[in-house]
């Protein structure tokens, strides 16, 4: 079992930042981070309700462009309709003390420019995956927060989330012998209409929205980055979807280990989220790898009998939205101790950077 | 439900032939083809069962360099002993009128020089897979055996199995919608000291031997030919196995219609055969597609209430080797009809270009 030090960390990072902090800070309520969520839609919904159930977070803003909206979510959430910003009013954030972390739930092409003016507004922030739509965007983000000596987390929740960690765990302590290969794949199919459509809001196709997913897991179940990548790309379905950006994305990585991995990603098929590692003493495959519930991790390690089958279920995340709960709880971690988030800028970055890979690799052999 | 009728043929080629057979050739025995079996190694041990439960075929000769298990073996299935040839006198075949077709079971790097005696020496050739271990060597094969006049036949055993032209079929009628996506794997962990890892006899590592089922079934699922491909290998185990050949390949490939479709083969882990077959209706999987018995195909497909969740197992193959037996009633059938096998020579020279392809993709980015 070789399990480096900052592996060590990956492994147990959100328990650990969560559970440190000190009880004499003041009231339960007030040594709690306030976050202000920044969009209220389908991810925020499921975002919110998991900030109620953590331990050190609450909610204290809200920025939405529908005013009627975010009243009746405020009165949900017992925010005050003073914390209640549009889109014009979004730097008197900095105004309110009673924030202290941003949580960006807006479309990727909007990210950069909220999380940069949140950092300048004096405001740590939490930004969903993907972090931006280009490197430079990415990097800008990273340097704002960084000048004004904020923190800055990509909301990747799989790393807050107790099946994955203990797929990560199964491979990092050798119950699979040597990893040789990996297949994952991620994928929905898109109705008209999404803003995910529209490359200036989204930045690219189903890669850039779930496809991140696999390639992000792909990472962390190897601790490699890739050493080499090569991939293609189609538009099958001419019903005026797939106008901006692209239906399907095959791509295959090499990490330095040796370590093969092909990954697909599509906006048109029912495609549910699942890797498989092969390794040299057997295969674990998780299903329903990205979803909020229902993950579902089973493993085959040659050489054991009694125990050679392995099936973990999540516990019942009905009531317990857990990584979500984890991710909140990490991140406000952090804040109090003024340690690094696990999920940082720079983890979103190392992403942005392999996702252009792949779509100059599918311009280069299209 | 679009199926045209070179797919319908396809689909059913198999059966339609094995029953076509006239029953008034003679005494039953004698209207069998007569195969000799060259190779008495693994894959043979499970043919030569096929042929006894077979309709239309029977074993009238043993070609190998083992004297002892030859005659042990031709006392097993009632082979005459003047029907046991050593290598050394291969082409004496020519003489026995009860051979008709050769099965060829060697390394792949014999298969060549085998299949073209046998067809000079006027017999019909079942050749395994891969048909060889180069371009040249598959076409020269399909030349010999055009010129002699002698049907040509890749083993390639899932073109014959039930649960693998399920999914083809629920594929062709349309069940799945459009299909956007395919992974597939298949490999195994080798032993030190196999044939299949000297490059002279296999011709290449996994992908020679097993990665060919992934690839091969991502062209008889989609019904095309791979427009586009992209692959990586590497070697992980510095153990001495893998001196002359990959253990590891990657790949991903983009079809005419923009399916695309990524596998992975291993020499170093033990990878269970299986894909996966994203529609916009469904999704399909088979698991142990390419094994020998244990095949499993579940489908999830949208819109349907009751029978969504579709299983097919495979009949009970412990008595049934059911593949193995049409693949060898197949071939008997069209040499007794004069035709075309489904999996004639130039399916097994298409993978063999394909493959080339792999490995100098391979080369390139390696």
């Amino acid at each position: 079992m070789n399990i480096t030090r900052r592996e060590f960390t990956w492994l147990i990072g959100a328990g650990v930042a969560s559970q440190a902090i000190p009880t004499a800070l003041g009231r339960p309520e007030e040594r709690k981070v306030g976050y202000c969520i920044v969009g209220l839609g389908r991810i925020a919904s499921h975002f919110m309700p998991a900030i109620v159930a953590s331990r050190n977070a609450r909610i204290t803003g809200l920025v939405s462009g529908h005013r009627d909206k975010a009243e009746r979510i405020a009165a949900q959430y017992r925010v005050p309709k003073n914390a209640i910003y549009d889109y014009q009013h979004y730097d008197e954030i900095a105004r309110n003390p009673d924030i202290e972390a941003m949580y960006i739930a807006l479309p990727n092409g909007m990210h950069a420019e909220y999380t940069i003016r949140a950092a300048r507004a004096g405001k740590h922030v939490l930004c969903e995956k993907p972090m931006a739509t280009t490197v430079n965007d990415s990097q800008a983000m990273i340097d704002a927060c960084r000048k004004a000596n904020k923190k800055l987390m990509i909301a990747y929740r799989c790393h807050y989330e107790p099946t994955n960690l203990r797929a990560v765990q199964l491979i990092r302590e050798g119950s699979l012998g040597k990893i040789q290969a990996i297949e994952s794949a991620f994928g929905f199919n898109i109705g008209p209409g999404e803003w995910r459509l529209d490359k200036k809001l989204a930045g690219g196709g189903p890669l850039m929205d779930v496809g991140i997913y696999s390639l992000n897991a792909c990472r962390y179940l190897t601790g490699e980055e890739p050493a080499m990548l090569s991939a293609t790309w189609s538009v099958i379905d001419k019903d005026g979807r797939f106008k901006d950006v692209e239906e399907n994305i095959s791509w295959t990585m090499k990490f330095p280990s040796g370590v093969v991995a092909c990954c697909n990603t599509t906006y048109g098929a029912p495609m549910q989220g699942y890797y498989r590692v092969h390794g040299s003493k057997g295969v674990l495959q998780v299903d329903e790898a990205f979803s909020y519930q229902g993950l579902h991790l089973t493993a085959n390690l040659e050489g054991k009998s009694a125990d050679s089958q392995l099936t973990l279920d999540e516990p019942n995340t009905e009531r317990d939205p857990s990584h979500f709960v984890r991710e909140a709880d990490h991140f406000a971690g952090c804040i109090r101790e003024n340690k690094e988030p696990k999920s940082a800028g720079e983890e979103g970055l190392k992403d942005m950077k392999l996702m252009m890979e792949i779509y100059d690799s599918c311009k280069k052999v299209a």
